[in-house]
């Protein structure tokens, strides 16, 4: 099962995101407001994904799932995890049906080849959690909030069944979140230390080369800050293979456009709709007055390195998970993916996304009021 | 009637503020939580404000003239504008009792000194107003808003009566809301023309000195900008006779702490509380991305001119009124004033202030959520 | 001649750009970095655009129009206007090449289908003026700063022979800097007042449809301001149809990513690159602290109008050019233009913008420092 | 030795600060601009501080020294530290005169009551190290740059030996550098494990009193963060005993004066004058975008908490320094310290700040350009 997409002309295609034998949906872009989700056939299978110790959840949980295995008859897959809760366990009448789930072990079994669907129970958290299962193509995913509405969970639980049949005949707009492909590459420190036991310091050139490269899928952003040092952190920025500048503060946000909503906007940045083909880059706190972030576009390929006066590592984190340090040597490649996040709208990419800026960030939220006094005879 | 008062010892006095023959109140100032105002002797007369051309306050400035009239036995003075609206004048029960008003027009009669209390209704505009009739000393203000809450206007007018009587009665905090003492300084220009009309340019020294000079008191800001122009402003900014720098964009807020929550936040300011014995600076979109807002002591003497090479005017408004054109060799010196605005806190100086950020700004208002999302259990 | 373009496929096509018979220049998107200029056939007329007034132009120009007419062998095309300067008509020498000149004069005459190549001397104030002569396709456009670098002129004078000679050879990067087409429908208020004049207030109803339109190429930025007034404006901005917010403040700037280093950085934009398909959304100012910049999408379509309870017009201008008043009823309607200015690289879209950014903001320009000091032993 | 200092009228005096007895040194508070420093007798001693491991200041340190000690006759103080780098105890010449010091270890030897005159060599760092020494009152400081300026460094060393003559004959301005007293009260936490032990859950009121606390003068900021936590830090922010708002976000900064151009600066505060009797509070990345800084008068009371819905721990630090754990229940205080850092000035209070915005943070640094552009025949 494999997603294809033509996502931007300005975005680089280095796979080959076209693999279309066996599709079993695709989208037609064409603007902003009409990305339309259809199925080749029908969705079969379902992952669902619900946000853990939320005991909120388990009823609306345990509901969805009989729904989508009784009524729906999909194939329901499930974390292991999920269902380890004794919440669900103690439930007898739940338990049965249980039986007829699939489930899977985080990191250690991959499904990204046998869901058809996703369906997602939570905050934005659930989402990511979502991505970061779908190393390549990503299934479409509609997403619940059960409490307060969140940037990438636009359904109300309320009335999910004839939700869930609208998306499932085919009437749903669709909104393609870009993510980010990482890469991560580190030097082989400890071969490095063996050299040095013995006493001699060899070049880079005089070791082989083992480097470890480890590679994420990212939907909201990279960050790379100091991490629990109290020293600024000093990384290079490079953009097509060119410095392009240094941040010296608590570090920088590569993100995409949906990204530009999470912790960007929360470091000054400017908000982006997730239809636009780009890259933010924001610094954190950074020393110098004039970083303003920065939008580049989708399809360059940014790295990010220590530079070389750095007194301290850095840490670097992908949707906040994955917590790593970079040390002297290790680089961060990031370039758009050409596997975005097929995200479900409640109505259509435009007004989902002004409703979310205006109950999730309160975006000019405002009391009229005439801070500009006016001339004599109307104050 | 004057006031006294030692503002703050970093504050230069450059008139004796201290003129206590016949005072009728006084404060005294411990700490920003408990200035409290005590009269000499029960108030006598009164100054009531009102918005005009506002429907809505017809009613409760009835009522409220009615009771400190008959009630409280006080001098009513009223703006003799105010009286002339038919609303008023068809009125004939009030008509009645408006012939005991003492009346006076703006811009003519002094009443400066005849006025023992002052009592504003409607809006921020409405202390503005009442601040710019005041070139001195200012009377203890009472301030209702109608509608919303605003920064000046703490009181709720629903149970006026018990909250005139409370400040009567002395029973009230007060915070001193240091204003700007702004003189602007213009060079006669028709003098300049009639040179040029004899076909000889003389330079500034032939010419007799003849320059107008005027004197404004100002609450929230002063305010430098490029008027009706598509030019940038480029104006020269003095401290203590030093230039510090030069302001090259939409123009310069100068404000006091009471105007930092005014127009310089929408520019980018932090907001600082009235109590702060300072003076705030602030460009509006400046050119330089470093152009940061800056803050320094009360007691400081600024100066504004328009720069050499600037190519256009720029135009000076004073708490948004007064606007006038600044031409080259015209200067804005700006310094603390002696005489605070009185005004009568609700609760006490620090919970009247974050309630109004909150109510009028909407400040840190939040709905919980977590943009970082979670490790990998706890999404 | 007419420019090919299928600029980005998220922008709608709403008139077809494609008219290729005759047309001299094409270009390759491929990625950010690689736009190409080709010419069908060598370039034969160019415009010359000089900045008025700056008496240091006047030797580089006469020098480029010599060498582009004696030596390339080119038609040259100068505005009337610009030949008048007593400077040139005073150069006998130099008069008698004028004679070879095409001259035209300023919204009069229509040169748009006779220009084959642009080149600007002067300030970003030449391109915008560029711009502004071509109301549909732009020939490519060649800008040299004499002093400063811009944003919009990267090419150095001092080698301008070689430059020329190797533009017009083809070998030449280029940057498609996108345009927004604004039309503004106005009220006709004659007719209302004449209706007026017979005591009749009618409704718009009674009216018989008499709206006047107008239309814009912009290559910076749409502003809608509170002009000279001290009031707030008070303007409601449609997205798709949808009233997606109003803005209180001192305006709003709609601009392109070209212009988001121009006056939308100055009022806290964050900066765009000029290839990425987007337009920016930045309040002036904003009464409401959460008002933050936006970002959309090229392709959706903007509207602007006074919002009903706006107590004054507002003002608006086009790459700060033919201001003029926003009534009730008026609307600015707002998209991606079909037309984009194709800027000449000085090397590429990538390393100019960057160039241009340390050198016209000081992008993070730093001194490193560091401000959390360090642990007890290395302060 | 002690100071003696009426700081502000607005400060509340918790502890007596004049104990004039045998004091050395005063100074006269009238304006800004006009502090001067006076000695009640010649300083004796002398406190020299380095920093470490920085060769390019082992020439100046050992020149400084010996000057000090041979032509001045004075008492030089140097922390022990200092003098086993191998670069000091390995030069024989040096060596001899270092025998005359006074040596100190850090954290264990108090000197702070034999010390008259603070000289510093280094960074901003040097200074913030000295601050921390001095607990209660603390002796002017000079403090030498020897690379780039600083904003606590603004002596340059080349003429060194007059500039200390003239301060020693106290011929210098000074600026009163106001500090922060924060007092840390943790619980005892090894308490309640014990009564966990017990398998019986005790609330507060039935453990004895066991808290533990400690105290810090801060000179730039106390910083609580989230220190290596993904999640959002949560702390309630109380002013003088009343909660005002929550912070959720990377964390909050509670900084001097002094300090809003360190951190707080880089978190986007405006900057104020060390003169400016205030304290500032700046949230780290806020998840509200509304959450602008603000800025109180000295003297009020702040308390930080976790909030009881926090996920995480906090961490604190003071100027960079003793970063520690703050868990439920744990209390941070701040307040305005009767112990400023009297820090003599180049020039003066005024002309050294903007001196130091300049430099350090390029504060408005411009390049003259327009962005808007101009009318029609003026581009």
């Amino acid at each position: 099962m494999y997603i294809s997409m033509k996502f931007n002309q300005s975005v680089r295609q280095d796979t080959a995101g076209n693999k279309s034998e066996n599709q079993v949906w695709k989208w037609h872009i064409q603007d902003p407001a009409s990305q339309k989700l259809t199925w080749n056939k029908p969705p079969k299978s379902v992952l669902v994904i619900k946000k853990i110790r939320d005991a909120s959840l388990l009823q609306p949980f345990k509901e969805l799932c009989m729904f989508l295995t009784e009524v729906k008859d999909m194939i329901v897959y499930v974390e292991k995890k999920v269902l380890e809760d004794p919440a669900i366990t103690d439930d007898e009448n739940f338990g049965a049906i249980t039986k007829k789930f699939c489930t899977f072990r985080d990191d250690l079994d991959d499904i990204s080849n046998r869901v058809d669907f996703i369906i997602c129970l939570g905050g934005d958290g659930t989402l990511l959690y979502a991505s970061s299962l779908f190393q390549e193509s990503v299934p479409p995913v509609m997403a619940f909030h059960l409490g307060s509405l969140g940037f990438l969970t636009p359904f109300k639980f309320d009335s999910y069944q004839s939700q869930v049949n609208q998306i499932i005949e085919g009437n749903a707009a669709i909104v393609l979140r870009s993510r980010l492909k990482v890469r991560v590459l580190k030097e082989n420190r400890e071969k490095k230390s063996r050299v040095d036991e013995k006493g001699i310091i060899l070049t880079n050139g005089d070791m082989e080369s083992s480097r470890k490269s480890s590679q994420y899928q990212v939907l909201n952003e990279v960050v790379v800050d100091r991490g629990p040092s109290s020293y600024l952190s000093n990384v290079d920025l490079f953009l097509d293979g060119h410095l392009i500048t240094t941040v010296q503060g608590d570090g920088v946000i590569v993100s995409t456009p949906t990204g530009s909503t999470a912790y960007a906007v929360a470091a000054g940045a400017s908000m982006i709709h997730p239809n636009v083909p780009a890259i933010m880059i924001t610094p954190i706190c950074p020393h110098s007055l004039s970083f303003r972030p920065i939008v580049v576009p989708a399809g360059v390929e940014l790295k990010i390195m220590l530079s070389r006066d750095a007194r301290n590592t850095a840490w670097v984190s992908f949707d906040g998970r994955k917590r790593q340090e970079i040390c002297h040597g290790d680089s961060i490649t990031i370039t758009t993916s050409c596997f975005p996040v097929p995200s479900i709208c409640f109505r259509d990419p435009v007004n989902d996304w002004f409703e979310s800026l205006a109950q999730c960030l309160h975006w000019n939220v405002r009391k009229k009021q005439n801070y500009l006094s006016s001339e004599d005879e109307e104050f």
